[in-house]
């Protein structure tokens, strides 16, 4: 049983790691526009171009986080670990990884550079990357509540049959933004605001009062 | 009990983690002036011209230091963690996550880059982040001691009201490092050195002996 | 005996967070193409010339990922740590930490920037920090055997010999994979891709049912 | 009790956390010279310019693995954590945070850019960062010895002194070092290559058979 529970934590503390380094990277896309500084722009100015960045950032560092929190709320109640729990999360891990990317087209390329159409295809694939994170985590859960008996006998027929619907809600809702970016971009990722909202009202209301 | 220690190492684990990165990202800003690189100034001389960002390297990097010791020190006595103190930690993760960007800005318009005015914006901006941090603070303290006997029985009222008073003092001071940014860069800069100064003589002074 | 377990923990926590940051570092790799961004290409375009780059990432992932599996799986069943075992896996640590690097230069010179030469230097430096990577792991493994007895009981002579082979076999396929890259790219990059295949399998095949 | 080995151990977790990551941000510093992209020079030749970027990310990343192993060493030992303690570990991990910009700028200055000044400037430089992480070593060893049999009481004399008599070894090497770098940056370096190999023999020598 030790044994057990030491494999299920370090697991937990690496994937710990990875989304803890994952937020903290997305600072290194905050730097100024390369045309602001070559002009001589006042920082000021400079700084209120910026907008787009610092709303990626937001957006991205606040949908890792209640990733996380998610997470944690999961593999606090995991009791075993097989291959398949560490390769899906492993895989979890590999977009969490990808997310600075997308993270940084958007603050780049929202208003700044390119087109209207650079615009939708930052967006959209912004979305894209969180459709991907959704199915990753659809086959981690799935990997869990193949034998969730044996696996994680504390998460009842209930929560678990929540934690699929949440997930069904979160594929359709990303697969939805990444449509609205073929129209219009600012809509896409107001949807990726929304959801991103709506899932720390989720985190809020099903978080135990204290643990 | 054990599950809610856990719960709590878990946060804790995951905030040092964030603090770390922070603070070991701020290296990344250390470069020579792609100008003096590309006039081919003499190595020592092009030395010499990074001192505001030696300098925001080690303000950023002390404050930093402070806070975790803080954190540390606060949550050592938490008992509980519910979504409130969740979420009010993970908006001072974020805002700890951004300092890189403002103190990068410090390091550039101190002096070298731009005039006078980018000077008092790249202080102002600085200061403000320190705003930003305080007050989020003060939502995971309110969190926090809004159900103090629950979360944390071991701090007294008597701690509970220093902790308050330091927060709103350090909300006056940051906030005062924003005005006089205003005024003169360097003087919000030196106010930003002396709460440095400051919290470490009062971590020091409230430090148990050896714990 | 406490002592000891602590010892070995912190020694695999510390591995765990140079392999969890190594991975996460991977994502700084992934930049648009300057010379896309300077011409202005559209962002789509500029996207699917950045195949190289995501084959690349997703390549080094997941071999990293496999390795910590496979280190973790490993590190589980050692009771003690001598300065061997402390420096064997130091230099493994290096290593690991060293692949951003090869990795950047595949995706950078596979198909975009360089020569049809450039390219197969790129690939047989990529396939070489493997084969260093797995001497090191060589290293490593007979600071263990050695005195296997004493500084991990629980792994049988069955066991060990596997290990063994398996390290035997991934030093061959890995030089192959060098060897490969004087003629052709592709087939050194596709050896190197089958490999992360292989281990998956090992350490599905291997990894017990549940832990 | 418990609650004193808690907080030892997560100041050690936090500690190894940045040791970790200065560990692996080195390779960011890896980079082919701009120089060499710009004029298309083939890749295998320039990836021989990087020799000196190869040296000095070796030379870092070993002298802050067996920093860490020393550090590991000690702490292992400490049974209570005060002020004094939390912020001369702070200052060392300033330094040890700062290490990747003096091996960037090795790396950049040994041969390639600059002139032979240049070389002899950012070798110095590189022992000047040695010297400082030595001084903040030694002040935290202060901080420890000061109250010895309180804070570590399973170190005896016969070890103190020997850690004593280390550092005063270390500080003199490094400060030579300096002094080398002021005629020639090659005999400098080398004498920190040799220190590495020497601290390394004297972490071999010290460590227990197995703990």
């Amino acid at each position: 049983v030790a044994e057990t529970e030491r494999e299920g934590t370090r697991l937990e503390a690496f994937s710990d790691g990875v989304f803890a380094i994952a937020m903290t990277l997305l600072v290194l896309e905050l730097t100024l526009l390369p045309k602001d500084v070559a002009n001589g722009i006042p920082l000021w100015d400079a700084l209120t171009h910026l907008w787009p960045k610092f709303l990626s950032f937001t957006l991205s560092f606040a949908t890792i986080l209640i990733m996380w929190v998610n997470h944690h709320g999961l593999f606090r109640r995991i009791r075993k670990v097989d291959a398949h729990l560490l390769f899906t999360n492993g895989l979890l891990l590999l977009f969490v990884t990808f997310i600075p990317f997308p993270t940084a087209l958007l603050g780049d390329y929202l208003t700044v550079h390119g087109t209207a159409a650079d615009a939708r295809v930052a967006a959209g694939f912004y979305a894209l990357a969180f459709v991907a994170i959704n199915a990753a985590w659809a086959l981690m859960w799935q990997a869990i509540s193949h034998r969730r008996k044996a696996v994680a006998p504390g998460i009842s027929d209930h929560e678990a049959r929540a934690l699929t619907l949440s997930l069904v809600i979160g594929f359709i809702s990303y697969a939805t933004a990444v449509g609205l970016a073929f129209f219009n971009a600012l809509a896409s990722v107001g949807l990726c605001m929304l959801l991103a909202v709506f899932w720390t009202y989720q985190a809020f209301r099903h978080h135990p009062e204290a643990e």
